[in-house]
């Protein structure tokens, strides 16, 4: 994986996205391991939907800018990921309406109980299971959010390639950024579906 | 109905499921009966709205492989609905939120009462009557879901082309992909409405 | 307006609808006034997303073929409206989840009030206003459903060009096609936020 | 920044807020600051989804036209910010669903309270904050509203730039036409997790 051919998928994967409704305004970053151990990463302040190559740096895997552009400070949970996880290849971070919301009412993980889509997460080959995805709270200090993530995921055997930052947003990888995009896709779904049960049984008594 | 056309159907059937929001990561799969009695389906692992040519197999009609490519166990799915339903051309498995939460809430059939879109369903001539979808249990073990569907679907006079598994997803048919395709498109439109139902329906006493 | 340009508009608003959500499976149909007092309006059986011209015929000012297809028997409420609004060039009759569900929890009329969006209604200058759309029962009897809706459209002064019937779908008209659909865009957008606001409030005591 | 420019500009943005819903039927209207310290704006009465530069006029700073063009109530309304927010390029004026029925549950302001996105507004650097937007009665009295509206915004520190009228619909601006666009997809996305909560929470004692 060179940095050219990184940054063209991380330019489609952003306009799919978008086209789901997955990148706000300005909102989420995207980034690809390559060959070398760096890392191809947005830049803030793209609209994602609208990327060019140039939205795209190269970072170490400490997330040290190695070109002339300032790296996001959310950087660092990417260098985590790849870091904890040797088979991550690329990682997405997403926005959704139901994510945001559901994270703002739940404690300290999403559990998804019973879904054939659970079938996604590696290792698990069954619906008649559940997953928790870590969530914690959000914070503007990358730094302390890492430190607080990594026991977090370390602990996991194996890894749930996802984890969520309450009011704030999806992190999901993959080994692939196909991969990395369908990790989205179905835990953004099954995100949807555990709003639309809370608000549901919140009705009843 | 030759493989080749057959292929390009499905190919064209996924893209527009997956702008309808029906084809979440890699999951549904798709098929169609060849003139011959075999069957093109797709492959597991594929994203349902980027598939090729490369991503249909052939099988026979009680779902081995017809090629070197290996079918997803939920084919013997797709054959039971062939064996069954002479006049079934082309099935189509689906995912929406809507459905899902639905099936989750319910019993041993999704009722659907009152609605005028009732009339997509084979035989029915009028809004004024009830259609009831078969709802069972997801299982992991296809060919024991096949059986417990079987005489569901064989009691049937004359058989709704519909059934839902629960928490996983629809199959729904018809003679060509155009009557499939719209088959899925109504359901699903009657699923998100009795969702909305239930949640308001839900909040009150 | 002649034929050829009347299905060329047909076909593009089918298109757009199905878009917005607007067109499940071969729901709905569309028909454009001609200057000869005949009418140019969809047959049965199509996906209004996928018209071509073929899927549009002629009919006379009663609905009686004028070419060797078959009209939709709801071809009838289409030539009601073109009889008692001379204003009217296009319908338009669409489907969605919000106006299904809204239809079937009111009773025989939609009360729209307040919203900016009233506007758009004849002869109405401003939101602080209420504006009610008849509500009909469905009926698989078009000639009965027009006799009903007769009197009901030729009380109002000025004539409110749309109605709903129960569980069934909008109808929608203009002196244009664009008018047509800015209506339909604009009901639509309308029945939503009534149904947000029935769901919320149902849930108050 | 001329007035071809600033018409395309606005062209482009009535595509995209279309597709994302923003632009139900002819509602909205557009605008970019020149260098000459007129305004170009949209007319009246054109689908913001299919706009050309003839839907485009000039006016100046009082909102008086400079072409042979009638500018629509509602650009009294762009005057004001351009006037009261030096830093104002590009204003946006937005309907939505979760907007309308948001606006006409609260009060006299909308507070967005501990969201990621909040940082999108100038001069917050952090999640941990609220946000008012001040919130008014709808009129049709532009120049009245205009009147309400100037002490709201002349007395924030920074300017919030952004502000909602009830059951009407959303006005955000920016430096430029992506930032106007940036503030228009962050607050609709909020708007809409606001309305998501309240539902919820309506549904609870």
């Amino acid at each position: 994986m060179d940095f050219a051919t990184a940054a063209g998928l991380i330019v489609e994967a952003g306009r799919r996205l978008d086209a789901r409704g997955l990148a706000p305004a300005t909102a989420g970053n995207y980034s690809v391991r390559l060959d070398d151990g760096s890392i191809a990463v947005t830049v803030s302040g793209a609209h994602k939907g609208r990327l060019t190559s140039d939205n795209v740096m190269r970072v170490d895997a400490a997330g040290r800018a190695l070109d002339a552009k300032r790296p996001s400070a959310e950087t660092l949970l990417h260098c985590l990921v790849y870091e904890l996880d040797a088979s991550a290849g690329a990682v997405l971070h997403t926005h959704s309406v139901s994510g945001t919301v559901l994270s703002r009412a739940l404690g300290d993980a999403i559990v998804l109980t019973g879904y054939e889509l659970l079938k996604i997460f590696p290792g698990n080959d069954t619906h008649d299971t559940s997953i928790a995805l870590p969530l914690v709270d959000n914070s503007q200090d990358m730094a302390a959010l890492a430190e607080e993530l990594r026991p977090l995921i370390a602990a996991q055997q194996p890894i749930v390639p996802a984890f969520y930052i309450r009011g704030h947003g999806l992190y999901a990888w993959g080994p692939t950024m196909d991969a990395a995009e369908n990790m989205v896709e179905a835990v953004e779904f099954l995100l949807t579906c555990a709003w639309e049960e809370l608000k549901h049984q919140g009705a009843r008594p």
